[in-house]
């Protein structure tokens, strides 16, 4: 047996320490960490996941933190991933944040990851979704993924999740009009976070105006949620009960996951091209060439990329 | 003379509705905006490209306001792309915000453009750079990209711009220490806007201690503005000037082209590559009979991949 499957043996009979290991493979994409997941991947698909999007300055992490003691109250266990560099769950958080999540840090029924942002040309959607399979495969009920608003990294998160909860606050500056089209488009449950605040009502009610628009035969739930008090979260673990047994109608379900299987075929397929295109030209420099006729100017990006993968 | 080269021609005899349908055609990536993009990209490369990125709610929008006037008094000409949706300059903001930059939208000197941010499974900077690159060809002097922090569409318009600049806010969650590695890989001006607010000298010493503590040859510079005020603008555009200054000497000059051609040459493979493989794909119903393989747990989503590029 191979160092990766015996790690793989431990993960599933319930050790962390191998857990943590195979996050760590799947998050440098290394060979070991895609044999892992090819073993994970089969035993995967049970945990309910959940993805938590909104600005830096929403609440979003405390909300993350009063949910997930929410849900353990409830019997549930966790996986967090964190993606979001603001994070209190993530390493670079300030200290007072992070000794505010010890309750939840220090439960073994927890399972914290956090997951660095930056310079990553492929996209931190394909690293995410192999931490959310392993993370499920060790058997979580909930996996919850914290991620920051808005833009690219929103969508392929949300594309990967059962449900997606977005997060706004009265007068952040999220202008409620803009984002309609992008908030009708991932967001299974809207929270209106910082309810005590005097525009909590206005934000709802045009919320509820674009929910009210919006086609398609489920209302989106609007839930009003104060972290800081904890009000409101009980109501949100309510709302995401509801969707998930909605998500679990066989109908729905199976246009569901292959929605998201065909996200992340194409999302790797893509990245995998990438990587074999550079690889075949790393000898011959062909890439550097183009490279230099594009930044003299002398053909355009297009071209060059047309080139490039001509062979 | 095709339809394509004669909008081009227009475009360059200076005419506002040319530039504009030949951005509509590249943003939307059509056939007759790549042939307009091979016709004009020889002719860019003389504008000073400038990324403003930094969360909602950072006054980011009216600090791009302010440059461009300020810009504007110092007598440059002027392209803007927002590519934030909450932004003044995108159509979907609030009607004061618009009010309040109208003497920037009748300017016959600035020419500005919003682009829509969701759904795109190929990222945003692609068509970014090729508006970019179209505003630059027609002669603006200073294109401003405003597009919203954090994540990869952040990195990759950072990878595009020959300055970019990050603008932070006192008390505004952005936990700096976390943010430490990010920042310093991709400002090249950092900006404490919202100076007169209680945090802000903190802030800005963080900042310096983080820009201490970087290696490399030039010292990121920290500029510190009220956009609502008016203040620290001009300190701004000569911080910008100055790294203009800086990245026009020949040997950065060309490490800089350099690895912004390689960015834009490797994210437009990577799009293209995928396009492909669909279309190679789409009647034989191989990625179909992939994608249910995966969402029935068969198959892992890498294995699929992998059998899809396979041919």
């Amino acid at each position: 047996m191979s160092e990766v499957d015996a790690l793989v043996e431990r993960m599933r009979e319930g050790n962390r320490r191998a857990l943590s290991r195979i996050l760590t493979l799947i998050e440098n994409d290394t060979p070991d960490g895609r044999r892992a997941l090819a073993a994970l991947y089969p035993r995967s698909g049970r945990a309910h996941t959940v993805g938590l999007t909104g600005s830096a300055g929403s609440g979003k992490s405390t909300l993350v933190g009063a949910l997930a003691r929410e849900l353990r109250r409830r019997g549930k266990t966790l996986g967090i991933v964190a993606i979001d560099p603001t994070s209190p769950f993530s390493q670079g958080a300030l200290l007072g944040d992070r000794i505010r999540m010890q309750d939840l840090t220090s439960d073994p029924q927890v399972f914290l990851r956090s997951m660095a942002t930056r310079g990553n040309l492929g996209g931190l959607a394909p690293a995410t979704a192999g931490l959310v399979t392993a993370l499920d495969a060790f058997g979580k009920d909930v996996v919850l993924v914290e991620t920051v608003g808005a833009g690219q990294d929103e969508v392929e998160v949300a594309a990967m999740a059962d449900t997606t909860v977005v997060v706004l606050t009265p007068g952040s500056g999220d202008d409620v009009q803009a984002m309609k089209a992008g908030i009708m488009e991932i967001a299974d449950v809207l929270v209106v976070n910082k309810r005590d605040l005097p525009n909590a009502d206005l934000l709802a009610r045009q919320l509820q105006s674009i929910v009210d628009a919006a086609p398609g035969e489920r209302r989106t739930p609007i839930v009003r949620t104060s972290s800081a008090l904890g009000e409101g979260i009980d109501e949100l673990a309510d709302a995401l009960e509801a969707h998930r047994d909605y998500v679990s109608q066989p109908a729905v379900r199976e246009r569901h996951r292959e929605a998201q299987a065909r996200h992340q075929v194409l999302a790797l397929a893509r990245q995998m091209l990438l990587a074999r295109v550079v690889a075949d030209h790393s000898g011959d420099g062909k890439l550097e060439e183009l490279v230099a006729r594009v930044a003299r100017r002398e053909i355009d990006p297009h071209s060059a990329a047309d080139a490039l993968i001509a062979g």
